[in-house]
């Protein structure tokens, strides 16, 4: 068990690590729905091993503060009640300094616990728990970003950020592959979210994708072009979507003196011509390809290919909706609603991002979001 | 040139038939924005054939009046602007009368256009406007009833209703279907819409669907049994839906001194348990089919199993969202605009209703909804 | 009696003549909440009869058709439930002839009701009635302009119009009044409502006033001069709604090639210079004084005034709020609901329009709306 | 001008004072659109004295950050532009030491500018910013009670409380007033707004307004008899304002276990029944006044007794629409938008509340709010 504690202890240490070097101010404001507080993004992620493994298989623990679970359950509607997803921002208590005496409590709780040996099924539990917990250390980059990004100080992130972009620009080459049946889906020993089982057949035909993803430069050309006011190349939805929010760039780019800008982690930059494009929606990627002549992959087509594809540095989306895999069954209880709840009126994203955790993302990995959305690290692949 | 006549004859008196029984009051209101008053329906039925056949290719045709494209256009962006889509019920003028006798002038227009034989492409574009109100006829069914629908006098359709339920109940039984590679979508002479196109192949797992949809007795056993107040049932979206619209039956049911009654075309009448339920919504035949522990069969499943169902009296929800066949390209110009840029979304449905007109639909027909939409015949089949 | 029949006679057939004209199309629409589609406005008016004098005083008195009272009924919450304001655009049913087979079931309990003798207290709720019905009569005016005011076609009324305007242009005069106590309110033995009553003293300082209201010329150099575009002039809460809803100009002005056309109930025709300006939100009103250096009248010095005044053809904007005179207080019951409870956040009026019913206003009489409305004949007369 | 420093000092130690026992995470959120966050409220009073003071006046003074004024500017037109009221809460940074940091540098660069003896007119503008800042104090109670009584946790404020309540209970007497012509509005050579000017006489009829307000024992009596359930006793707008947010107790109080508590700046506490009622609604003393028979004074009427009152421990809602004394002009430029600009759609609340800053109120002030809203400390006098 002491291989299990100290990949527990990474994890805890790691959301630390990115978290420390914020001011206390950069911990409340969630300037929309969708973005958590990372004072709230702390709670809840340490909220969860209390919820699912210290209550019930643990004997000794006592509860932290009984007001905790109403404060950071998020959406699980068998963990009971929970304050509105709206009114994260609006929490001025517990302080910053209580949430982290939380986690330092449960962090020690779960240290016994973890060296009495929980067994097989509660291991795979808490490894969910991790799991969990790698995502929102994701989610704590990109709500950062986006709190950042509304600050008309074009304020940066105080610390040091530990990823790097890759702005070398190679011409894009297509990959051939050839029709027949493929197996999609996870199979193996290692951790998977249960959406990405069962391992199952899929018929595909001929197809071509990308090597590598679009770049600003790329994107820049269809801006330049005029591809934002061509309603032939949109959804429906989408065309509606980018005149209500008169959206013209991707999210964070403003032109400024005629020079494209871009608000990063580090403030206001350059846009950089050779860096992968990020933060469009599915609408604008959608949009990009027609105007291309050519489309996004299908989920089953990036997976096949994804051997022989430079991946891992944009979460890409594909022309799958979000839908269960043949088979797919929820597991009962609170996490049964980690991922069947919302296979509705999302698209299917693949790959990870240059934010993704280490040893997070894998080939089967399936991300969704709404079409509209665009605060991730999201971006376009190619295919025909 | 004579057949095309007459079938264009026949699609167009099928219109006048169900319309004219109207008084002019119902031909007005429009209570939902997605739902169209029979006076612009039948301008807009109208406006098709001006606007993509004589327009275009009539050189003596004139305009019957300039100022009806703006009004009748629906959602063509490429043929020009138009009145807002929600301001359709305000609209006092044109008259009804006034509308007739559009629709008599272009009937006259055509008639002389088609006698003197169009050629094989233009051909095809009359064949859409027929199939495009066709379309139509089914609207102004589940239009009108929506209308009605939300008058406390309970009023009935005035005329003759050229359609009819199936209310005997057998024992549902289910058809095993083999895995393997099937052929999905459209190919040979007939019509069919782009989003059918083209024959392609699906691996399809073991499975099995059921021969008949579910009747109103079995939903019932549903609602009493406390579906729609269980949130483990439905989506995260679809839960939202239930709780802010109050939802807690089928469109138009109503518990009145402890009897289920249904608001019909005829008027108020009891419930009867061996229908088909209709007026559902995605999201509710998603939670019905949990309920069971099935599930939706995908719109391939549907497809490959359809000569051995009963189907046609409802449109059948599937588990597959609303997306394109492998090689789908839209058609240039309005025409494209017919189907592809409402490819995110919506869920496909399967079948056709009571209300579709004779000959109009065919098993590899996809109709499309939002998943909470429910004004229309729609129903569920399972699959496990 | 014979006098009381024959006054209620002449008023509803004024009615009748009014609405005649209208096509059937034409009394089904409610294009915005604060429209009454004509046929309401019939059934309504014929409710309100229906409702305060026959069930209660009449014994032998038949409903008509029980459902009417909830189809009907406009605010009054002692009278029981009623169908939303927002959903009287919705009905198809009742019919047109069939709400005209109720007025004239009405009409006829009316003329045996009233030819019995009712006594006085009854006597003066039929009266109440009347000048009930009376507000109607204009409103309709209101309400089908509007109506036809969203229609592309620029429609126009159908039958003959009652009213004239005065285009005849004086130079603005300026009458002064001398500071000192005067009385205020109805007093007297002819019809008044209740908000008129009673009688009491005002101190008013020295003030002018001016003779006419202001003409569309005027208000053509304040829209020239940049009205529009300067906040100083605007209340906050009026600067905001100018550039929320986009208004340059009083509602039905369209710039049409460099010119500026009125969309009137005979349909599009120039603006007149020497017409007073009308349809005009207390916003705009306020404004305009602002720009010229001056301010609107109070209603009392409007009323203290009066005498000396040529009003009658526009509502005037007064810098009063509607609030209860000393001594106010509503009748028990649904009578009290007329005016009482609508003293808060409305402007007061004061005059009457060219629309207003023959012998419906006076000198004491209180119009009230919200500052943004427009859809009356309002218009503006500066003091200082 | 050692004693304009002196008082500039104090009212600016005062806000220091109030403001230190905060934590960094109370000045941050921004749970209402009408509540500012302490951050913003710090930096607005300083941003104050920085645009029209030192800017225009002292030619030495250099700007501390040039993005200040658009992220502190309230609703200034003439100011420039600034942030969307509705983001103050988003912003991160400045941080709160920052924040304070500005502060340190206005006011040494005031202390400076004031004891170079800045003249009569400069004078009285300073004088009308320390006023505004008495009003930021006042305003800093309320909203942090605001943002303290959204929270699950009922935190109280952690410092000390610089004021009290009265809670002893008396008989409610009723003072007799004369008809007659009363003097009004501010005269004399202290500071007063402009709303307040100039004196003017005003006819009032005989009157009885009570000595002291309304308490919570007799509000209670109210909620207890049905107060909430019955609409003949609410404004039109008002019943719709209880109904649409289910309002049924006056802000912050909670029947907890069959008890009313009350959620103070100390933390939950049960309801006092001598004290006087606070965070009421114009609508709730309306209604309340109501159910006694009885009726909210005129603010002429308050004037006019107000030296023979109880008052200061609560903002009282009269009866009057906040509009302009005669002969009221507003001052040219930002000053002007002080007060002017909000005369519409408000009602006028009398005498001052127990965190009203020391000395800030008179007889003749006028404070003004919306009818719905009820965070600061309103209360209710009859009258009759």
């Amino acid at each position: 068990m002491k291989d299990l504690h100290s990949r527990f202890r990474d994890v805890r240490n790691y959301t630390d690590a990115i978290f420390r070097p914020l001011a206390v101010e950069d911990y409340i404001p969630q300037p929309a729905e969708f973005v958590s507080p990372p004072k709230w993004n702390l709670g809840h992620t340490t909220w969860f091993f209390e919820t699912f493994i210290l209550q019930p298989y643990d004997r000794k623990y006592k509860v932290f503060n009984e007001n905790y679970p109403f404060l950071f359950n998020s959406y699980y509607n068998n963990a009971g009640s929970r304050i509105l997803r709206s009114r994260r921002g609006d929490l001025t208590r517990p302080t910053v300094a209580e949430v982290y005496e939380y986690r330092k409590y449960i962090d020690e709780a779960m240290r016994n616990f973890i060296l009495n040996d929980p067994g097989k099924e509660i291991t795979a539990l808490i490894e969910l728990g991790l799991q969990h917990e790698q995502q929102h250390q994701e989610l704590f980059w990109t709500d950062l970003k986006y709190t950042l990004g509304l600050n008309p100080l074009f304020p940066a992130y105080n610390g040091k950020i530990p990823f790097k972009e890759i702005t070398e620009q190679k011409e894009m080459k297509f990959i051939s592959m050839e029709k027949g049946i493929y197996d999609i889906g996870f199979e193996g020993n290692g951790f998977c979210y249960d959406n990405e089982l069962g391992k199952h057949k899929v018929y595909l035909h001929n197809f071509a994708i990308a090597e590598r993803p679009v770049t600003n430069a790329e994107y820049l050309e269809f801006i330049e072009g005029g591809g934002y006011g061509d309603f032939n190349l949109w959804h429906d939805e989408g065309w509606k979507w980018v005149n209500e929010n008169e959206i013209s760039a991707p999210l964070y780019w403003y032109k400024i003196d005629g020079k494209w800008m871009n608000h990063t982690l580090k403030g206001l930059k350059p846009v950089v011509p050779g860096e992968a494009v990020k933060h469009i929606s599915f609408y604008e990627a959608f949009a990009f390809a027609e105007w291309k002549g050519m489309r996004l992959p299908t989920e089953f087509e990036w997976e096949a290919a994804s051997d022989r594809l430079g991946w891992g540095k944009r979460w890409e989306w594909t022309q799958s909706a979000y839908l269960p895999y043949p088979g797919f069954r929820k597991a009962p209880g609170a996490v049964g609603e980690y991922n069947g709840k919302f296979m509705v009126n999302q698209m299917v994203l693949r790959g990870g991002s240059v934010a993704t955790s280490p040893g997070h993302s894998r080939k089967t990995y399936r991300n969704f979001f709404h079409p509209d959305e665009r605060w991730q690290f999201t971006g376009i692949r190619l295919a025909k």
